[in-house]
């Protein structure tokens, strides 16, 4: 998936963020937008986080998605890199159930934005349904694609019964 | 503001919820982007609130930011009957001190996601300016105001002294 | 059971949920209530969603009972839609254990009230027995039944012994 | 307002209290619904307590509300003396913002329900709301006016200008 | 054991809490102190609540230890019904992990106190170890008891080795 | 006050604590009680503590208050160095309400009990109170003051009326 | 004070934090610990922050204090680009009462750590005594002081006396 | 490791912590510290930990590690009784997730700072590497070995796959 130049980078923390962050790249292969993931860490890995921040912006790159636990900084740290919207993924990878990683993520100070989703699982489907939503602003094919989803999943509630 | 088509439309819902959406306001009008201000409810205007919605898509609106208080219904309804991308405000109105906003508003179901700022004014501010940076994925002049918008910023913290 | 005009409805934002919603069933059967339970997203269903209200009303449902996970707003946009009662379930289906859930339910602004009740199973068997006293005010013959329910479960209570 | 039958009483732990549930009472006026309040406390006049609860009970009273700060005993306690529908309001009257008495009223255990609404003034006016929309269930002109008083205030949201 | 008259009660509001209770009883039989335990519901047993409450005070119990979990009511309700100091321990039995039982518990108005033990086991055991040192401040052979299994359990801990 | 040899003794870490503390000294004024109040840390007076606590117990003193804020480890402390009954009062002293100092407070492990009171005034009154109710298992006089102190409390909250 | 060569460094994330962090200054100052105070961000002034980093580190720092409020990563971004221990302080800047900040400076991952003191001025005063502490295990002369420092705050409370 | 005197301890309030705290001992054998482990608790063996402190102290132990779970005391009671500086490790062994642990440690008062690591084994790590960086302020050849530690853990995260 990476012969094409990616339009969304997905970059985590540590390798076991990834059972949380796939979802994000599950949704983008649903649309069959070219990603790339990669783990890197904010504090263990400042300077390649760097380097793969400016090679995906060369490559023509558009948005950012960044997945980190605990004190999670790795999006704070992606948005004060890069003037393309950053979407930040909280895991619950601590004792305290994803909560510090949720405020270490949304609470950015003025100037620096990223856009934060759900804590675990449902956060990651939807920072690349955002993703996706981002691309779309101006690319209507894309949008087209996304209200199909939207009815599809619409589709499978109305279908279900309860025993 | 109005007579130019709104890229951006803000929406909140309670006039008191104003003093803190300005600050979204206010960062759109640093970089001349034109949008559009209301207050709607989702729970006592609904209807209105989604013919504002369809009105503003089919002027050419492409990114939403609602801010809302308490149990903060408001971004994640407008999310539900947009395919543009949605930005979410929690609004400290509450005794909980806003913690319920922002969990009303952050912790939405996979499918319908909201791109969720800080609680308050920050939050408020970096709204506007990760709609910004959204309408910039396809506008370069506007990523370079962003990135002179970034390095003022930057100067005015250097050269703050302490006393 | 749907073969008679359901008094309540029960409504959930996901099938997962039918797990604690059924024990509001449950307590309505307990009483021989007729209701209709249903699998309905505030976000991913708006439009069935506010079919199914319409319908109910009409139908003559009395009580409405809406359980959600995570940033749960289908019993605060059920309550937006009609006038009737509108009981609350928060799940606990995210990492942040249903506080989530508790606060988008509860925290809603003046105007349009939700009757929250506790998080799971308890909260879902108080539902039930809620609408059931709400039935009862215009009932007296329900009022005996709860009334009998009640010294049931302190018999129940009494007879317990620790070992 | 005592001269008729009362429909709904509310009752609070402490006169401090009144600051917060006289929105209860004047939800209730809007609607001409004859209405009690009083101050009588789950710990320190039980017996009182019990003989309110009796009293208007065999007066038709049909709804009680309670509302308490802290360890907010009373709605609890109330549910547990009678049988018509019992709706709480949390009060912030602790350093802890009224957590505290959310929790103490909402977290009831599975067989004595109590509706809980939010914390503070806007919990007041909707338990009066609901207190009127449970009453409405079996009085249909009651419904028409709780119509209207929605789309009065819709009106009202849809008037106001930003500034 | 009840053939002496006890001289501490413990009540727990479920047989499930036992689990959690069996601690304060097997604190106060490592003293050999005479106790009653019971299963009474502040709101669905009140009645026989009251009863036993009156039956111990009459046969000489000093102390009352009462556990609940969820919006834990039975120890407040128990101390607006005695002069006796009543102990209380908050159960871990909800999604909210104790917290809701802690503040039900602990947060009382003025006037009606419940001195509060750690959330769970521990919480249980020091309730037991509390009664002892309460009835100890009349009775110095109990406290030398005391003495003995405090430096016993000093004595364990310096015996620990790590591997 | 002090000629009296002190039946109770009062511990704070901190003079700001006296505004909070005053209160327990004040209901032990109610009913006579001698007692002793000081400030003292358990960091930065331990020797002094200890002392004092020896003191107390060799001068007849049964029951210990003591009051923090923050990391309260003062209650502990105490607790940890006596065997009479040890009462715990949270102080809202830090920007995080005093669930800070509830939680060092009433955490307490297995073997060294603190009977935790809540937050604030109404726990500094109730550990006074509590104080009152333990001298009283011995001594029948006091049993007869608490039950009239709470019948004047009762009294005076029936005759509250609301404007 | 920056003629000599600055053992500690005090840096914070904004202006507005210096009413809090000159508390770490001031406890600097009464040891005659020669340090350097500065505003710089870990999002806004990267670069800028990075060269203070190792003019310090070559000047002799020995350690360093960050302090901010929100999603507060200056202390984890500090720490991540210096081998020198790192002191947090957490601050109290947002709505959530310096929650945010605390969890954000705590829950570092493994590699990378930050001794975090407590919210606001108390933790910014004992960041600054545990850089003299840190500075003390190589200077003897140092720890004397601390002693009599110390030595002069007990003797401060014990002068305290209760009205 | 005890023939040579060791440079830091580590105390636990209780062996079942040991599970936790091995961690620090691990990073620190990574470095070949001598240091010295031990089981040791600040409310029931009070002389005990004294004693311990004191030897530690005269034998040159430079840093102090303690970790507890609950109202977790340890580490400030250690503080309160050396001038080194002291880390503390919050550890989750409540129903509270650690969040009790946490706030125990890190509020504490002004004069004497515990530098706070985060919750569980992430924060017994850096325990020990902050040791290390401590000791490292004057034995540059250790520093030497972190930085070769973090560079070992870099690559070691660059040469992690997704798969």
């Amino acid at each position: 998936m990476t012969n094409a130049r990616p339009m969304v980078a997905i970059i985590m923390g540590s390798k076991t963020d990834w059972e949380t962050m796939r979802h994000a790249s599950e949704a983008l292969r649903a649309f069959r937008i070219h990603h790339e993931c990669r783990v890197l860490s904010a504090h263990r890995t400042p300077s390649q986080l760097s380097e793969f921040i400016q090679e995906m912006e060369q490559g023509g790159c558009e948005v950012f998605i960044a997945g980190a636990g605990g004190a999670a900084h790795l999006p704070g740290v992606v948005a004060s890199q890069t003037l393309r919207p950053v979407l930040g993924v909280p895991i619950d990878s601590s004792s305290l159930q994803g909560l510090d990683a949720l405020l270490s993520i949304v609470q950015m100070p003025a100037g620096v934005p990223v856009g934060t989703l759900a804590v675990g699982k449902s956060g990651a489907t939807n920072a690349g349904l955002m993703a996706v939503a981002i691309l779309a602003t101006s690319r209507p094919d894309l949008r087209d694609k996304l209200r199909k989803y939207r009815e599809q999943r619409a589709a499978k509630i109305l279908r279900e019964t309860l025993t």
